[in-house]
């Protein structure tokens, strides 16, 4: 028996068909290299559309680069980034912000992944003072790694703190159609318009193959990126086959299409085992992760089948995440497995 | 009329045919992530046959990537790094190597791209000695960015040098096929068998569309490369998309049929205009450059047809590459209008 | 009337005589330098004495640097380094260890400065894992930055821990003559005895000018330190003007006499406010630091006679230091104003 | 038979002892730390006099520092910064330069230490290309590690050169006080009115104990200074100590009597060999610097009592060095053995 990836990561599924086929409409001769072409200033015009006039876009590769890149393009060394202590550049990128941008990162605990202007609150003290870090990027996630999403209200009063202490607002969108899906709201009214200055737009978890976005949402802020890409080794030499995934991305909404399967999966398996006796769902299902806790040998079986993470091991906690191509046949299936393990 | 980019650089082509196959093809339900799918481990597999068993490959997302870190995963910060002047690390990669091995990078002039135990000899001095940085690493193009290829023995006569004074090997090949081709070799032959300790393998530049590979052709010298290269966030989520390509580079010699058509298109054009009078060809064709002297005003006109770089301005010499797609049209083009230019 | 700085930090204490008269009279012709010097070697010696025959001493600048350098030694990019909220090297270092480690820096909160196997626990996932920061060293403060003081005991049962998680002990030693004195316990009873592997071993703070020592207290650990403190840009050229104030440090054990009076005073100090209505002692007062929450505008006025500094403001939290140098007309003339101004 | 050292380098000498009274003189109850004291602000005050009134200083521990965090003040991690080959940052700083700004570090060959316009001229292209390291900083040494010492008119042509393409003048001035002599003229007329920018200004070299200075010569330069030098592990909690020594360095301009007590026996030991067959002094001897090629065997044997060392093993050229405490006795007893070992 095959084990099935699909609940591991929204990274274990492929790439969307109408991505692949402009993939291959962009591969038809020669262009310039390095984004010079007219596939990324077109997606680049996308992003002005999407995200306001003042947007300056720039292609990466991975999530973590275009989170680290993020912080480079505003910060020196003796800054200090503050972030949920559940975030994944806390987590999840192996010190490459400390290492790449010299930041300390400061952390605010969080059940739900998300912050707030009260728990950063204690990080707000030592400017000017040579001895400390001097505090630059407040850094949220959107929707969070717990599958959680701020409103754009939340997201106003976290920019405005950010802004009356002389800091910016970053937001980590590796997710963030999901987000704007739950919400049902345009990027823009929860990103620029609420005070995000610095947005990292993902798109591999949600149908593309490779290259995310770091988005300056405010001119002024752009200044010596184009330096800070090459430095930092994430300047595609063939960058119209990132330009032309985000075309494909943006054309017909399909972005919206992808992140409502996917949060609608999540919702669907949310729901049919919400009322499970030996399940406990420990955070609001609002995009694609669904957090539960289960006797531990009940996961170790079902995940012989359907693999998932532990997300703690100490309580038992797994994270089952879904994603464009999830299938009701593999929601039906987990579940099945699940409630035959349960009642063992 | 329309700019044509096909000259001016090997990654303004697009990707074979075969090879977008081969990425269509793996794009075919769901896998872990990260590289520990089927297809990464097939390839893996492959570059094990084509560069000795020993070898531990990685891949990254881009020829800068791969240069830097093949040095982070075998150097520290006080060490340096030797390589000629024209080197891909020293001119193109904006302080990467710097950046994040914290190395001194030291130089030697170079007329041809090539280096040699003679001329490395003076970098030899301040071993053990705690205000000298290091010397730890040669590292050297093949073929070169000049467009010419090292014999094997040239390359073990450097390898035994570096090896002699407590050094290692590096080989830049990112365009390791053109050489291979040149040489009518097999890439063990002047990389493991010439004792080069470290490959850049490149993809790129002869038909690939991303990715490239870090290869330790010696056990013993990867233990933490795992973390350096997630850490330099160049670990690929959906990595099978690089892994698939060289599957079929792999498959039936690809690379090879790409780099012997570029190679070849580059000795027709060299040919062509070798007794021109008003052109001089400055180095041997060996590869897939071409690099002349012309009178800059008749370049500036035949780049308004055809592209190519300026290598050095104050010479008046230029680059013309060739690449897996160049076409006899264009060569015939691109000559025609040469002569055109140069007879006014 | 002048203000006396003379609580404010136990560095704006000057330098006791004896040590300036061995500076001094290590003044007396040449001798070679960056070390290789006979005043380095016996130096060196007596750290062996003190700590046991494995230490190797390396003499460095500042406080920050020993801690930074500590760090460098053993740690690579990709580790993670655990140390309470109220650490040094977190809040006083300005982003130094990240900025010249990589690592990151994670933070276990602590109302008295001190940690446990307990309260680091939560650090120890993720290993082998490459996404996260791989933990490697834990690091203390002894006595801390709150004025207390671990038992050796207490000690011992954290560097058990971090050895049986494949972690290391590091212990920012820049108090450590006020912890020798507090505990009436020779410096390798708490360290080397207690499983400490690597120790910033300060004298500033305690009578000197400036120097502090980075010990390795096991053998294999400073391997390629000679180039970590130089390339740190913290090897002195005349470096017998550090190793002499140790000589002259250890000799009759000038640094007890130094640290008894310290904490002494403060252990007087304490003593005479303990009971003071409108003043409350924070933190046990074990070494040379007292903490106290008094009312602001009493504070403020009797700063502008004996200047300290404000440690929490928002609690109206201070810090008074002692020195070896407080004079007990000081601590008399800090509480006559303390309870004039309460008075009020 | 025991070694003299005093020809080894400029740093094997002590303290002069004017300045160590001036250091006792300090010793004198509280000061607030970090350079917030009198002695600082006074010593400061000085430099502003001698370099003009725009000068910010910054002290910091040693001349590697000096050199790093003067380029670290005005560069970000992808310029580049030109000197010499000769130069102290490129061959005696383990990698610091590179470590800790990121930068690449271009060169210039020379064969007497010093760089013109002319040589420098090569390393000027690529600006704006994202692909390549952009130049920002020229750096010079006066006098030189070759004893040489530039003109102020070569200094303004270099300065007006750098200026003219948008980089900025650094000088690394750890012997600043022996071209000063040499040349006859204030440091101002070859620092701030001949266009230098940034200056490492250094005494340890000449008389002090240790501590260094960045002086920013032109306003707007020094902006985050403060948070470079304490991340940089370079600030000194007990400052009034270096302070100090500056306060004597410049009073009755003792820099100058210590600098030209060395001149003047470099000179000396100059002459009395500059005729002895077998003996080739190899550079102008301008400053305290006597360069000279002779039989390795004589070298070695004059080294058990002399100590010096080798410049060039391969051309058997030595580096001969006197500093502000050298005595005829020993210009003497040097030139004796010398003459005897020749003629064996």
């Amino acid at each position: 028996m095959e084990i099935k990836f699909g609940f591991a990561s929204d990274n274990t599924a492929g790439v969307h068909p109408l991505i692949m086929d402009e993939i291959r409409s962009a591969n038809n001769g020669h262009t310039i290299g390095y984004g010079y072409d007219r596939f990324t200033e077109e997606a680049m015009a996308l992003f002005k559309e999407q995200l306001g006039p003042e947007t300056e876009t720039f292609f990466v590769f991975t999530g973590t680069a275009a989170n680290v890149l993020s912080l480079s393009g505003v910060t020196r060394s003796w800054n200090s980034v503050i972030t949920a202590s559940t975030a994944h550049l806390e987590q999840d990128e192996c010190g490459a912000p400390e290492k790449f941008t010299g930041c300390k990162v400061l952390t605010v605990d969080s059940a739900d992944g998300k912050i707030s202007p009260g728990s950063v609150e204690k990080h707000m003290h030592g400017f000017d003072f040579e001895h400390h870090s001097q505090p630059k990027v407040i850094s949220i996630t959107q929707s969070t790694e717990m599958g959680t999403v701020y409103t754009p209200e939340e997201i106003k009063e976290i920019a405005d703190f950010a802004h009356r202490h002389g800091l910016l607002l970053h937001m980590d969108g590796a997710r963030i159609a999901n987000a704007a899906v739950s919400l049902d709201l345009p990027f823009k009214t929860f990103t620029t318009d609420a005070g995000v200055d610095i947005l990292s737009f993902g798109g591999t978890k949600n149908g593309m193959m490779f290259g995310e976005a770091v988005c300056f949402l405010k001119s002024g802020l752009s200044g010596d990126f184009k330096y800070i890409r090459k430095q930092s080794m994430q300047l595609a030499s063939k960058m119209r086959f990132i330009s032309a995934q985000y075309i494909a991305y943006f054309r017909d909404d399909l972005w919206k299409k992808c992140a409502s399967h996917s949060n609608t999966m999540a919702s669907v398996l949310a729901e049919k085992i919400s009322s499970v006796k030996g399940i406990t769902i420990t955070q609001p299902v609002q995009a694609n992760g669904v957090f539960v806790i289960m006797p531990p040998q009940v996961a170790e079986k079902v995940c012989r089948k359907y693999f998932f993470y532990p997300w703690n091991e100490k309580t038992s906690e797994y994270r089952i995440m879904t994603g464009w191509d999830t299938s009701e046949e593999d929601i039906g299936g987990l579940v099945k497995i699940l409630m035959q393990e349960l009642k063992m």
